[in-house]
């Protein structure tokens, strides 16, 4: 092994060699210039040397000593093994010899043409687990790193976990746990557990490699051998990029919280296209404003009225008087260019862009157009092909949909207007306090990450939720999700996971969506909630702002209905938490409540026949003894216990630990008759998550907001 | 390789073999015994012998080829590595002398007093994919048959598959598809696909070794080889069981059919323990029998009175007059035994036990009690610890809990009482049409498979879900599912699939939950659709009726919410289902009728904006194109086309389509206000199964709708 972890890397040593491979037009670096790399970032690689006839293999391999592997070193081949250019475990000098001539043989009939620079003579790797790290740019993320084990597992199976380049310590050391095969590190079969340290400090450096190059597209280290005594890197193959995207316009968080505060706590709106026409959008957008009772000032823009809903119209935007925050387009989409113009020359600095008919629909030059408009004048667009938005703590209803009143701590954002109306009637229907919710469309301009900076210091939200089909830039949702998890959970439904999906989504939004594993893996990284679907993020994003932090691992399932521990206990597995270890004491303390039969343990099974005190005391002791973390509770419908006054009984004790400073997450499954709709809703709105006729909903809740706390550092 | 597949397995041989082993009070075979039974059912293994002296393992090298592998013959040692009894890859007579000398040292040392018959000598396998081959006696399924391939993959991540023994050849190759790393069987990174049908050939061996002889418990091949040019067994291992269980008591199928046929369309019923006295069970019973509109005899019985609302009541069950065909018990637990005893006196046929008390709270000699008496009588028992049973096409509310008379399709069992209150519930606010709901509890006599082979049989039932923790009868099910799933489909929650939830399951109803891979496997294999959780579970058995099968696999998404098309081709692939390859004609006839800058493909996305027509003219070309086989709908409120008209339109296309003989599944996503509620409902009462804010919910019914049709053959 050469190199060492840790030290500075050789930056120069690096730019020389992709300058060589620039100046001869290749993007294939040869082996011998990988290992010039790999030395340069303290990456292990076998000892080896570039031999260019069979005696200077056969003094090479003579040095290194036996056995060793051969394969030939040509810019023109890449794929060595199809070529007949690899040969391994070659433990003499006559074997050396015969292979050199056997592998330039081969390379010659494979490829005439190809340039041979010689066969590479290098030491057998040490017998150890085969894994495979390398780096990719992604789409949306850019640089990322890549960590599996080798063979079967990887191209088969596909278990590789990814990271975001450059990747820390913890960040690497969290990807050897990160596959499904992670236990294969630790040993198995008797073998011995990998150097974890030399493994993590191998991803880092390769991820450092691909950050401080953003030329190099790809690099490959695969095999690399890891053992107990450390890892070697046995074959490194690197790629380098063609041309480099041109970098996104970046805001600051100040430039991007000042913007945001303005369009989503407007003092004077306009309306642009604002119609005294039934049906027409921008009367919607009027009536919404007013109806809505938004308390400042609402401007209507169009030439051909004197006044819109009992309000003096105007023009042009520029003949309304004083500032104004925001321009609501109730325009077609051809006139939306000259009047932002306008909107630019006012000063406004937010366009709401209603209309659709730009780059989904295939008009790239127009979205392209306003784009530009926008940046000469610093007008940040939303937008467009959007329904509009609402901001309902301050009565705000810039939309062509029905109002929305219920304030609360929710802040919801849709790419897509068909799943902005599934956000709107599940929250009616459910009561779901709302901060915000915002149709973001095309995202020419402002996009999830300008508005989870908002969402991040607005005091009103508590959970954000975002429904996406694609990221402009990965990155910048990355870095404003990590500020934003600490204080409040961010869910995210990313539609598109399936190939067939991310086809669908492109034909939808021309987005061009990464591949899902890395979307997985960094969003976990970013400690964002992923919700599996679009009713998975609407309940997160109901159930979240409910539920106090957990402060600690420990479940414990209290349950009239013993068939409902069962399914209970099935989903506290399924979302990743850990059933408590009940201690004697705990134990017998539960026993002095239930009857003789019932099962204290974990689940606690009260039995079904059990008076409201049974409920009432087990739940009261989950809550005071301190060990306990979180309940879930199994309600069982009986004339004893009716569906009612469980939820009474429950909300009362809740509320009274509560006023005592005890604050955990309790969750509920109602089995029973219809009555326990009812009682659900009663206890939703009373902080206990509760869903009737489902053991794995309530549960889902509880797993998402352990997930958070886990990500927030609470754990 | 010795043996042939296809042979009549000599059983002559293997009664010997097993014959000698007992006799010497044994439970492993050693390494000959264990090739002598391979030989006997044409197992290939590699050739060998047994030497006794380092002399003779040299001749037998020599005669059988270099290279060989040694391992210790002793009945005294089962782990021969480690023992340090197992040498492989000697290539000379000199390791093959050292070997042995070793090998035999070794074993001296880690077991003084083992006997040791010598060591074998075996001829390397050649390379080749290492597979195992098992079977093992499963709690639930008895002799059951595993495959996976070797090492990591099933050590660490659990890639085996199981099926009942003795497998079929379509069985076997089936196992070949059915583990996560099948790709590797077909041949990867340039290597030879393996020979199938002798793989598949050896699984099918080795299920009937274990089925021909329940008294070997398991059987081990490990390693296999297979490769290109066939399969040999490196390693054969036998273990055998002490006692058999004794075979539970089977019923004929005509039989159960007419005792369920009593049970579930009875004429006269007597309430044991029927009471005038509100709040009771036998008051609740005989309420909800009498209100139910049961036009049948209801006879109370109670000693202490002489007749209970307004019916004649009996001291005795004996005492009624004529045949009853139940008899259900509303009295405590230790009553029950000498009432069982009037109704078998009686020639009762069915016993309904709702009282608890019996082997769920550790009364098992209670339990054994009464089943004792009905076996000697001949009467069926259901329960005990239920909360009873509904049959709604004969107005039949035998049970404690509230009435339910919506007459349709879903027969529904649960072993829990809390779930079958969640039934009730979940059917009552969906308004889903039910032929019966039954508590199963503690599953004394009658349990799923008699349910089964009744509901197949049953005009009224068009599916059949059924919740449980475990099977006392695994074959009979399995059985009876394969009987029932031609016909109409099987779904099944399986709760207790954790290590938790089975723990829980335990201290419940002390079922003994088998390996939940086996279940999963088994239940797939008898074509039954296994339910994730209990709404699931609920949301099956509503939509499977209102479906008709598909025909074909060619799902089409039509929708005017580009994001829901997104979300909804997400769902296709999560449910296994294929989405439509459009040919160009089909595409040009979607075109004509949406906008230009709608995508065409599939989805199609009509576009949100677009009036009723469009959707009714492409819903109708999907419906009338044959070479579609089923639709998945997105629906995206606008003022345009409002949700009820969306419903509407959607119902009288689907209804039309009806009439002219066209049978497609129709699913629906809605979203939108709250008003799509009522246009879901709308819809599902008309035959589409549809779902407000869920892109997940529609497809996931319409996969469970092609699993079944799959299963049954239709597809």
């Amino acid at each position: 092994m050469t190199g060492e972890n840790g030290n500075s890397p050789d930056l120069t040593a690096v730019r020389e060699v992709l300058a060589a491979a620039r100046a001869e037009g290749r993007t294939v670096l040869t082996a011998p210039e990988g290992k010039r790399i790999a030395d340069a970032y303290g990456i292990p690689v076998p000892e080896e040397g570039l031999a260019e006839s069979a005696d200077g293999a056969v003094a090479l391999a003579d040095r290194i000593g036996f056995p060793v592997a051969m394969k030939i070193v040509s810019p023109d081949i890449l794929h060595k093994t199809d070529a007949g250019g690899v040969r391994v475990g070659l433990s003499s000098a006559a074997a050396v010899r015969e292979a050199f001539v056997a592998i330039v043989g081969n390379a010659r009939t494979y490829a005439p043409d190809a340039r041979v620079d010689g066969v590479q003579v290098q030491r057998m790797a040490e017998p150890g687990q085969e894994v495979l790290v390398g780096t990719v740019t992604d789409p949306t993320f850019g640089k990322v790193v890549a960590f599996g084990l080798g063979g079967v597992l990887v191209e088969v199976l596909k278990d590789v976990t990814f990271r975001l380049a450059p990747a820390s310590e913890e960040d690497a050391l969290s990807m050897l746990d990160g596959i499904r095969a992670a236990e294969v590190l630790k040993g198995v079969r008797g073998g011995d557990a990998v150097d974890r340290t030399a493994l993590a400090g191998l991803i880092v450096s390769v991820s450092r490699l691909a950050h401080d190059f953003p030329e190099i597209a790809e690099v490959d280290l695969n095999p690399v051998f890891a053992s107990a005594g450390g890892v070697v890197a046995a074959d490194i193959r690197v790629l380098l990029a063609g041309e480099q995207p041109a970098p996104r316009r970046q805001w600051s968080r100040t430039e991007i919280g000042t913007a945001m505060r303005r369009l989503m706590q407007p003092r004077s709106v306009a309306v642009i296209g604002a119609s005294n026409e039934q049906g027409k959008i921008g009367n919607s957008v009027m009536r919404n404003l007013v109806d809505g009772g938004f308390p400042g000032e609402i401007h209507p823009v169009n030439p051909k009225a004197d006044d819109i809903l009992g309000r003096k119209a105007y023009a042009s935007v520029r003949d309304v008087p004083g500032d104004v925050d925001v321009a609501v387009f109730a325009i077609p989409a051809k006139f939306v260019a000259a009047a932002l113009e306008e909107v630019g020359r006012k000063g406004i600095p937010n366009a709401v862009l209603i209309p659709s008919g730009f780059a989904e629909t295939g008009e790239h030059a127009l979205q392209d157009e306003i784009v530009e408009i926008a940046g000469r004048h610093g007008v940040r667009l939303l937008g467009p092909n959007i329904y509009g938005y609402y901001s309902t703590w301050y009565d705000l209803c810039a939309t062509f949909c029905t109002p929305y009143d219920v304030k609360g701590g929710v802040a919801l954002t849709s790419q897509s207007g068909g799943i902005g109306m599934a956000i709107l009637g599940f929250a009616r229907t459910t009561k779901t306090g709302v901060s915000a919710i915002v149709g973001l469309g095309n995202k020419s301009d402002i996009d999830e990450d300008d508005l989870l900076t908002y969402f991040a210091d607005d005091p009103h939200t508590t959970c954000i939720a975002m429904h996406l089909e694609d990221l402009k830039d990965g990155r910048a949702f990355v870095a404003a999700a990590r500020e934003t998890v600490p204080r409040k959970p961010v869910v995210v439904l990313k539609a598109g996971r399936t190939s067939a999906g991310a086809k669908a989504a492109g034909s939808h939004t021309g987005a061009l969506a990464g591949d899902d594993a890395v979307y997985d893996d960094v969003l976990r990284q970013a400690g964002v909630i992923r919700a599996p679907g679009l009713n998975e993020m609407l309940e997160y994003a109901r159930a979240l702002p409910v539920l106090p932090a957990p402060r600690g691992d420990n479940v414990v399932i209290i349950t009239g209905a013993g068939g409902s521990g069962v399914l209970l206990s099935d989903a506290i597995v399924d979302n990743g938490l850990s059933l408590m270890e009940i201690p004697a004491d705990l134990d017998a303390a539960f026993r002095r409540y239930i009857p003789p039969f019932g099962a204290a343990g974990n689940p606690v099974d009260i039995t079904g026949g059990e008076p409201p005190s049974t409920y009432e005391a087990t739940i009261r002791l989950g809550l005071e003894d301190p060990r306990i973390h979180a309940l879930v509770l199994g309600y069982w419908h009986t004339i004893v216990t009716p569906p009612m006054v469980f939820a009474e009984l429950t909300a009362r004790v809740v509320a009274e630990a509560r006023e005592r400073g005890i604050e955990k997450p309790v969750v509920a499954s109602l089995a029973g008759d219809t009555e326990v709709e009812e009682a659900c809703a009663y206890l939703f709105e009373r902080g206990v998550v509760a869903y009737p006729y489902t053991t794995e909903k309530p549960v889902a809740a509880l797993g998402a907001k352990y997930r958070w706390a886990r990500a927030a550092g609470l754990l």
